[in-house]
């Protein structure tokens, strides 16, 4: 990179708007040339969705304009605006992908379902250094000021170190004072889940509809976890993958009598 | 289970009226109790996303329930459907749970975008055996009769021998005669990636808008991997896990000096 500026991609999955998402622009000023590509509206829950049968606006944004960067609403998921914002609205690949701040975790079992991490993997798909940002508060007023230093720390030792071919990295930061921080903690996903409860309710028609709701529930109890880690105080990091092969479970499998 | 007929929860991505899942319904009426609950309307390229904020309906199907199983169609995500099915629909948790049969590929990377894939992951976190199943036809007219041996045959070994917690098989079928398919193949996902090529048009108010198009490009050349056993004339399983920790770079990120 020598003394050129780092450029960073910037994007997110509550919507480009979220005070997430703002944060994380203003630091990454601090650090690089800054361009913006997040949904025109929130994408919670979207998991790695991709826009294959409809069309896709993606429009600079005035009002933010005048910040020094170029912003872009986009009408896709996360995922279609990191790929968008590659083939079609930046002219060199970015030197790094951040996703977030994510108003509420992405720990444990939610990377899977998560729309920040999405983008962050679909960037890493495409060879670039990628980081999901969460905060434990899904709260649109949560505070965000505690999450500075190590967003920033955690984007420079990317852009000193790389990151090997296939791997993003999933951070989580606790809901606490700036004080009571620990410090990070590199550590695997626990392995929790979600135990559904949906709430079922009647519409004004007479048709039965439901809510998604639940409990989230860890046994992992393993102090390599994300879930101990946050619990701990601490600011989780998990290296994740996208080549999902179970590797472990190929020599059982091949014993199967697939072919008797 | 004894002398009891397992209990099969069937769903897919394209839609409970897609001609393939009609066909895998067919199949596992062949293997046990049948259940099905699928999406309204297609859902690819959905990926793991969850209907969070917003209204799930789920409504027994009329002109289904006379062929000696239940049907429901959903107005949510694979995802949601499996989440539902087990926890308002099903009286009890089901032996297996199959998705598809998918019109195209899930090989590969598709797999990260795959609502049909989606389907089974979720009932994997579950704890539910689960398989996805994907021809490689995109066509709405896709003849799947070649598919019946090897559904079956994976099927079937699923429920003889179970699988381990966290994971579930992506089963991919070749567009060919039945004559023409070699056998089924044990593999990994094969490391080649959407190299994107947007269409960019103008629509008649004058505002830009893209669609996503591209081209599948592999250069993992490994006889070990989906893409491989695919153009050999084999079908394809992968065993697929959930945990996405990148467990080989814990060690490395440990290094890093994020906290000094």
């Amino acid at each position: 990179m020598a003394n050129q500026k780092p450029l960073i991609l910037v994007t997110n999955d509550d919507g480009i708007t979220a005070p997430g998402i703002r944060k994380l622009i203003k630091l990454m000023q601090e650090l690089g040339d800054v361009i913006v590509i997040a949904p025109d509206s929130p994408q919670s829950g979207m998991g790695h969705a991709i826009t294959v049968n409809d069309t896709i606006y993606c429009d600079p944004v005035q009002e933010f304009q005048d910040e020094g960067h170029k912003e872009y609403s986009c009408s896709g998921t996360p995922a279609d605006c990191v790929k968008i914002a590659v083939q079609e609205i930046m002219h060199r690949k970015p030197d790094i992908c951040v996703s977030g701040i994510n108003h509420g975790s992405n720990s444990s079992i939610n990377v899977i379902y998560s729309g920040t991490m999405s983008a962050a993997v679909e960037a890493g798909v495409e060879g670039i250094p990628a980081i999901g940002f969460s905060l434990l508060d899904y709260s649109i007023d949560a505070d965000f000021s505690h999450c500075d230093t190590y967003v920033k720390k955690i984007v420079r030792e990317v852009l000193k170190n790389g990151l090997p071919k296939g791997v993003v990295l999933n951070v989580n930061i606790p809901k606490l004072k700036a004080s009571e921080i620990r410090g990070i903690k590199v550590g695997r996903q626990a392995n929790a889940q979600w135990v559904e409860d949906f709430d079922k309710r009647t519409n004004p028609m007479g048709r039965d509809y439901y809510w998604l709701s639940g409990e989230f529930v860890n046994e992992d109890k393993g102090e390599d976890t994300d879930e101990w880690a946050l619990a701990q105080g601490y600011v989780s990091v998990v290296p994740v993958q996208f080549d999902l092969t179970a590797h472990h479970f190929i020599d059982k499998l091949n014993d199967w009598k697939f072919n008797s």
